[in-house]
């Protein structure tokens, strides 16, 4: 029956079809659509596992969630037919079958897929489609064959330096799940937390964490509620540097006698493991024994970044050692830590995979190769033959344009030039959230919605790649991950009435005056103050969006507007008189409260700006140009409106500038 | 050191005392504040039990949530130091001591209670006066010496109707303590669900639940989590009619032999437990026991409202039953079957709480009497000697303005003619929530805010009604709630992103739209469609809010603007602006989306209302008359705009109408 319905390439009434995120391989649209109603039921034949049954009733729980239908499913015909070929395999593996093909008739929709890796892809995407139509819920017609780019789609997470509770944990599975990536990268220890309880050396856990840690029953229970959703987890112990907390319980494995603390502040610290001594391998070699079993995926992330040499360098021990071993630099000694290390992770049935600074040319070839601190290591590491991925360019916490974030393609730049046998050996990529600038409050707001750009990135062919259809779509996902109860827009919202508290209440000014603004990228937030783990990070930089779309839309019209859309005017007058008037607005808060105070200068400068773009509009409306006292003074305030404030940057100064240059150069 | 503040009459710089929800029986203004910051710590004092400790560790954790500051705690300077006297009684009873004092002064604050349940509520006042204030987060200088004015200050909930995950009932139980209620009462079997595990009947939930029933574990766990927070649980199995889920596997109880199934409908059925039989008190015996037992609490309700007879009416065998002994109509019958229960009840060692229909002169006094059809009923029950409850006027379902629920007194009309001792018997009251039109989705937007005013109502002095004060605070308590993680406000928000999914996507123009009109009120939804189990409730009129605070605002400015204050003409032309816009930016969703188009015209008339509101300005600015044409061209409007449509009602009609007439009577 599914095969019966002729595709068209007529535009279906719905619009759903396009919004899709990542967007599939290859989609065909057909006219007309699959109505969801209560009636809606899933059906399961062939391959049968209770990971597919489950799958199945979640999706239904969350069709009737989106809905607002209570889906009995109780009628004799399913609307959707699911086929499974075969099994996955018992611990999810790298290059596994993702993909799946998705066939929605008028009558039925049937999702065929080689493995339930496939059916939890096309679940996902069918979601996706579900929409309000004119007669009720529905999805178009269409036929969708779909499968990976990429077969390494991950995020990596940081909950050493914030720790991250497990429900928090688990709402980002559900929705990295939901834009199909598929490795969880898990940084579980670092300076300033060591968040695993080893039942072989308790002091990491006792003394490393603060209590805060991940108890092994709790690990295995988000590992197997990953693997419900067709994610790896792939756990990051960093060394030898990044160990601070490791030492506080075992002094002995570091290169100075210690005692240590756990580090509370942020940055790249001096403690690391000595490298010489034979009972660090030891210890190592029974930890990671451990930690294999406690965690089956066939990888382990070694770490291997930011050594900066000065505790071997200080140690008169390891000096004589080095040169004892000839060794010159602490690369060196960093080259045989993690040379010996290598070899215990695969001694103990784990791929290891390390940061780029591990690369080094006598390390078997089993080693995966994380590039973060530029792209040229990726390319130099597949022409050497290694397997690698990418995070650089995907650090969220860097708090960079979603754009940026989606431009940067893992076979771009330098790895554009590779041979096919070389592009092979990239695997993918993963975004990265390191936590040092994120609490549990702030984390989801800071990962989502642009992950789901990247998630696309590493899923969909390398030419999708249209940014304005990127920000169209990505809206409409955000709205749709709050349906899986991801708290990225509500978190942002309480912030904002946290801020707004005092009376009379305005969250609404602050929002506008927040879509002017965005944090201070990089790592510019240090350099104005310092930042450690008791600093509050509940001020207006904490609550902003990275990546303002409201910004980015007032550039777009006024662009266009300039190019001659006159209808774009009502738009840029709305966007403008809303940023000028929040100052007013917001006076009693800054006065009466400290976390509003900070934002006045800030808001006075957009409140201006404001006045400019609407002044900017009478005179072009005038058809008289602008008076030159007129446009000095504008631009005055607009220079003066670069500086950052409270570690804001405004970030409608460029459409500002051009609208008031238009102004000038009327005749 | 706490009495060394000098208190002062002074009008201190932090507006938040006067945000207090309830407004506490008594409170003196200092001067100053104590700062809120990293190194807050509590200190018990006095008597000790593991409620408080777990009470004082919660505060700490809400204070990170609400201030975004990492609380370590560790200084050695408590800044809040409790003070208890003594226990309270191993199972909370209605008349215990929940008084506090709560004494703040510029180096730290002390909290004074005889129970822990006055720590509870003191804590709770604590948390409502954190606010940022210039120098960082603080709380002010003062002192509250406060206690409730009713013992009994409660929430319905039915779980009966849509069953309602536990998640929402701890949400609740959270939230109910924020406001300082202290009765969860749990409205658990009905014709459309019994829900609770029986293990002496387990066909009760087995067969009468569809599987949505809560096990005795978890409700073990729902009665001590309402324990730790000074809430108690009182179980209501309603009875003999509303009970045909229990009919399905037990229909020897029931009047007619059956078969039964679960109703899928709303309304009042003809299905009745059979007075006539001795077995159905053997059962009901058997059945209060094991409650009684599940249930600690020293109160059973057991419903006993809106039996219509038929069923009694229609059995030849009852018939008879009756005659043998004098029995006219169905009320004597279901007197006889009060008062039997009754005394099972309290054979069982429970006082019994029935709806008001078990009102009858021969019951014993222990039965309190809980008023539902009208107040008569409560000074009727206290002036024979019976305790009493209200919930007429309590009604959260109804869709009733908070304005009207707070004017609402258990001692006001009927009962303010009580004498002293007769007052005392009124135990204060109850809001209800019954679930007809309520799934897990919308339920928390339909109890909350409103039942703040509720519990002022119940907890504050008689002379506390200034509707207006009430009205800014329980929004600003809204806000509060959701620090504590209740979804009232996403709920709503997720449901109208869900309404305008159509693309482009505005749910602002929705919300614009949703602020001029408030759901049908009373039964009125029943008169314009049957709705039942499956009757999706994902409609604009389930999403909107029952009291919208922006036409009650838009009215009162209208007001003060007609009586000459200039001031709140933008205010006016803001929001007309807004309601005459949306419209035009909804076409898109009113064509493309079923869940839109049913609002169209609605919207329509919201529209021409806005523009009402900006011509009538204009006029009115103009300084001459209104044109008779023009005003009889409005109020044409106005009056279509009366009749419900979508089953909802546009509430701004009133000011719309005020000020049409006063441009028309400008001369």
């Amino acid at each position: 029956m599914h095969k019966a319905a002729g595709f068209l390439v007529a535009i279906s009434a719905i619009a759903c079809a396009q919004d899709l995120m990542p967007v599939p391989a290859a989609l065909t649209r057909g006219s007309g659509t699959l109505a969801i109603d209560a009636g809606f039921r899933i059906a399961l034949e062939g391959y049968r596992e209770p990971r597919l049954g489950a799958a199945a009733a979640r999706t239904v729980a969350r069709l009737s969630r989106q809905t607002g239908i209570l889906i009995r499913g109780t009628d004799a015909a399913a609307r959707l037919v699911v086929e499974c070929k075969g099994a996955s395999a018992p611990v999810q593996t790298v290059r596994e079958d993702e993909s799946y093909t998705l066939n929605i008739t008028p009558q039925q929709a049937r999702l065929q897929a080689a493995t339930p890796l496939g059916v939890l892809r096309g679940f996902e995407t069918f979601l996706q489609l579900v929409a309000p139509a004119p007669g009720g819920f529905a999805v178009p017609v269409l036929r969708i064959d779909d499968k990976p780019r990429f077969p390494w789609r991950g995020l990596m997470l940081d909950s050493a330096r914030h720790f991250q509770p497990l429900p928090m944990i688990e709402r980002n599975l559900d929705a990295m799940a939901a834009v199909k990536l598929n490795v969880f990268h898990w940084h579980l220890s670092d300076n300033q937390g060591f968040r695993v309880e080893s039942k072989v050396f308790p002091d990491l856990q006792a003394k490393g964490s603060d209590g805060l840690y991940y108890t092994q029953d709790q690990i295995r229970a988000i590992i197997a509620y990953a693997r419900e959703r067709g994610i790896r987890v792939v756990p990051e112990f960093d060394m030898p540097g990044h160990t601070t907390a490791w030492f506080v319980g075992y002094p002995e494995l570091a290169s100075a006698p210690g005692p240590y603390t756990i580090e509370r502040g942020w940055g790249v610290f001096d403690p690391a493991m000595d490298p010489t001594r034979e009972t660090t391998y030891e210890f190592l070699d029974r930890f990671i024994a451990e930690m294999a079993v406690l965690f089956p995926d066939e990888y382990l992330h070694i770490g291997g970044d930011e050594v900066n040499g000065k505790a071997w360098e200080s140690s008169p021990r390891i000096q004589e050692f080095m040169r004892a071993h000839g060794m010159k630099k602490p690369e060196e000694l960093q080259a045989l830590f993690i040379k010996r290390v290598v070899a215990l992770v695969i001694q103990h049935g784990k791929k290891p995979v390390g940061w780029d600074e591990v690369l080094d040319p006598t390390l078997p070839k089993d080693v995966v190769v994380h590039s973060w601190r530029g792209r040229k290591s990726l390319a130099e590491a597949a022409r050497k033959g290694y397997q690698g991925l990418l995070s650089f360019g995907y650090y969220l916490d860097l708090m960079q344009s979603t754009a940026y974030h989606y431009a940067n393609d893992p076979l771009g730049a330098e790895a554009a030039k590779l041979g096919e046998a070389e592009k092979a050996r990239i695997l993918g990529g993963e975004a990265c959230e390191w936590s040092e600038m994120a609490t549990a409050e702030i984390i989801e707001a800071r990962i989502w919605p642009r992950l789901a750009a990247i998630a696309e990135r590493l899923w969909s062919p390398q030419e999708v790649k249209d940014e304005a259809s990127m920000y169209r779509r990505m809206e409409i996902e955000s709205r749709r991950l709050e349906w899986l109860g991801l708290e990225h827009r509500i978190a942002s919202a309480r912030m904002f009435d946290r801020i707004a508290a005092y009376e009379p209440h305005d969250a609404e000014a602050l929002e506008a005056l927040a879509t002017a603004v965005e944090p201070l990228k990089q790592y510019d937030r240090h350099d104005v103050r310092k930042y450690d783990l008791y600093t509050p990070l509940n001020r207006m930089v904490d609550a902003a969006p990275a990546d303002s779309v409201t910004a980015r839309s007032f550039a777009r019209s006024v662009h266009a507007f300039l190019a001659g859309d006159r209808t774009k005017e009502e738009e840029i007058r709305k966007l403008a008189a809303a940023w000028n008037q929040q100052h007013a607005t917001l006076k009693n808060a800054f006065t009466g409260s400290f976390l509003a105070a900070e934002l006045e200068p800030v808001s006075r400068n957009v409140s201006r700006l404001g006045a400019i773009v609407l002044g900017a509009i009478g005179i072009l409306n005038s058809g008289k140009p602008a008076p030159e006292h007129w446009v000095a003074q504008q631009k005055r305030i607009i220079e003066q409106s670069k500086k950052p404030q409270a570690e804001l940057l405004i970030v409608i100064l460029d459409p500002v500038t051009k609208i008031v240059e238009a102004a000038a150069a009327q005749k």
